[in-house]
């Protein structure tokens, strides 16, 4: 964005799906390479942007089939509560250690708060703000802190935009939300899946983002806000197939096979694919006009529910001769009543 | 495939999408690292998969708007002219040169095939047979050739599965195809862009494949046959960016933007834009609801067709104001109908 910067008109929306390589220590969900798909609006501090990209999370995994939870916080909220707990300069530390909450509880948290300095009296307060999962005592919380309150206003936006619209996904506002990279100043979002659709799943967020503010004036653009989101590609697949939401081979199965008896009629019949499956249906040809009995044989294993059988008489006809293979009715029928009867 | 051959029905047909690497030197068009998408079909001699293969090539171009020319040739041809001009033996080695005749030239391939210790009779017989481009002729020239005739049989059965079907592209019986990879034993395809259409265009092959007559056996599988052909997707890129086949800025741009004169018009806004969207209207929001100029001077910036104005008037109505920034003209309509207006 900063090499374009005067080219394009900003606020920019960009998308990008590729691969890329990070020198992690490998684990179950973690990669070396992985594919890395993200979406991020570039030079506006809108709100509305935040909205968008819940949408797009909402539409991509209602998609997919996979029921999740986004979560949403905002840094300006851990500021507030830093500053509620007089540890306004040790946001950094506490930031690092709220986010650990989910691995590690309160009891965890507690030390690693302890361990970077912070003070019992401050520790206490935060667990006790942290407690707070009503946006409404949480405004009382923070009614001290400006920044605070700022955070908790920009939520109430976030929420506003999306008023009306119907999420497919279940979105959660969440004050233990944290995490880990310093870079965000605003929102920050989290998607899970959920574990109430998925009990048995282990599976840490498969997505996450935030707002950026001046996120390029390290590169030497200056006062760029951004937002953006990731899809962690590998694990969606992997809770698609730990949670057997790839389609099954019944879906994406063979609806009918052409069988002919001759080379002419498997000319034919090749003929009689495209048309079907313009309309939609999943058709394939036996390869070959040899033996009813060994083309049918095949239907069989392949569990196909209908066959279109095509000889002479068909050719002669211009009619194809449609079997249900599990009533075994059949009759003749031109192309287009079989287009129709197997849509 | 030999891994997975016990539960897999035969003929299997699979696609692949992928990236991978080659050792080769650089050069223009000949990456290191690339996008390989091919799609095969493995366990059927049927000439039936050759014209769907074709047939994949052809929409698939015409869905990229590359007007090509899909050449197709058939190795046992090759056999025959080597069987011919009386060297079955040193069939690899006329294969070898006739594959470089479009860079080299007849003169180019008789130095090699002279190099490559080929009687000065056979390259005049090998010459003779390649000019001839027409089916009949080469018929008649292969006459003594169990093999070539074959070979000729199997492009003429191509030809007839696809009789009747109306091809967006051009397909060439090539006699000079050859193809350098040695495993092919029967058609062999290539794609080019069609240089009648791009005539300033200077790119290799964008596609290519064959069958192969026991290529698993090497894996342990024998007597499987196979067809299948790829795409070259970083050529296909270089050509559709050197012919400008890439949907310019106008047609990927936006129809319609809205504008908002405060912080409810906006939410409201927000709310329009889902349905727009939905009814594939390319539509977005101006990020803040800021003084009307600088939106008017964004949208020309961006050479917007139509801004959809909103206010409370319009809010308190359900209705939106169309402006077409051609023409000036404006009006009040409720969603439904800027939507058929716009659609």
């Amino acid at each position: 964005v900063v090499m374009h910067q005067n080219e394009l008109s900003f606020p920019f929306k960009r998308y990008a799906i590729q691969p890329v390589w990070r020198a992690d220590r490998p684990q179950k969900g973690r990669y070396q390479e992985f594919y890395q798909c993200d979406v991020d609006v570039v030079g506006s501090d809108s709100l509305s942007y935040e909205a968008e990209l819940i949408q797009i999370y909402d539409e991509v995994f209602a998609a997919l089939h996979i029921q999740t939870v986004i979560r949403i916080n905002n840094r300006k909220v851990l500021a507030g509560i830093a500053e509620v707990a007089g540890i306004p300069d040790q946001l950094i530390d506490m930031t690092v250690a709220i986010d650990k909450l989910d691995k590690i509880g309160f009891g965890g948290v507690r030390k690693e708060l302890h361990e970077r300095a912070i003070s019992e009296a401050a520790i206490a307060t935060i667990e006790r703000i942290l407690q707070l999962q009503d946006r409404a005592a949480l405004r009382e919380a923070l009614a001290t802190s400006a920044v605070g309150r700022e955070g908790l206003a920009e939520i109430d936006t976030v929420f506003a935009y999306l008023e009306g619209y119907e999420l497919k996904n279940k979105l959660q506002f969440d004050i233990t939300l944290a995490r880990g990279l310093s870079y965000y100043t605003g929102c920050i979002f989290e998607v899970n899946a959920d574990t109430n659709a998925y009990p048995d799943l282990r599976m840490g967020s498969i997505g996450g983002g935030g707002r950026y503010a001046d996120l390029t004036s390290m590169f030497g653009l200056k006062n760029m806000s951004g937002v953006g989101v990731s899809f962690g590609a590998e694990r969606i697949y992997d809770v698609m197939a730990e949670c057997g939401l790839f389609p099954t081979e019944d879906e994406a199965a063979l609806k009918v096979l052409l069988i002919a008896f001759d080379e002419a009629s498997h000319r034919y019949a090749f003929r009689c694919l495209h048309p079907l499956r313009q309309a939609g249906i999943n058709a394939d040809l036996y390869p070959e006009p040899t033996k009813l009995k060994k083309q049918m044989k095949y239907a069989n294993d392949r569990s196909v529910p209908y066959v279109l059988l095509i000889g002479d008489k068909e050719m002669e006809r211009g009619e194809l001769t449609l079997k249900n293979m599990r009533t075994g009715e059949q009759g003749a029928y031109p192309l287009n009543q079989v287009l129709s009867r197997l849509g």
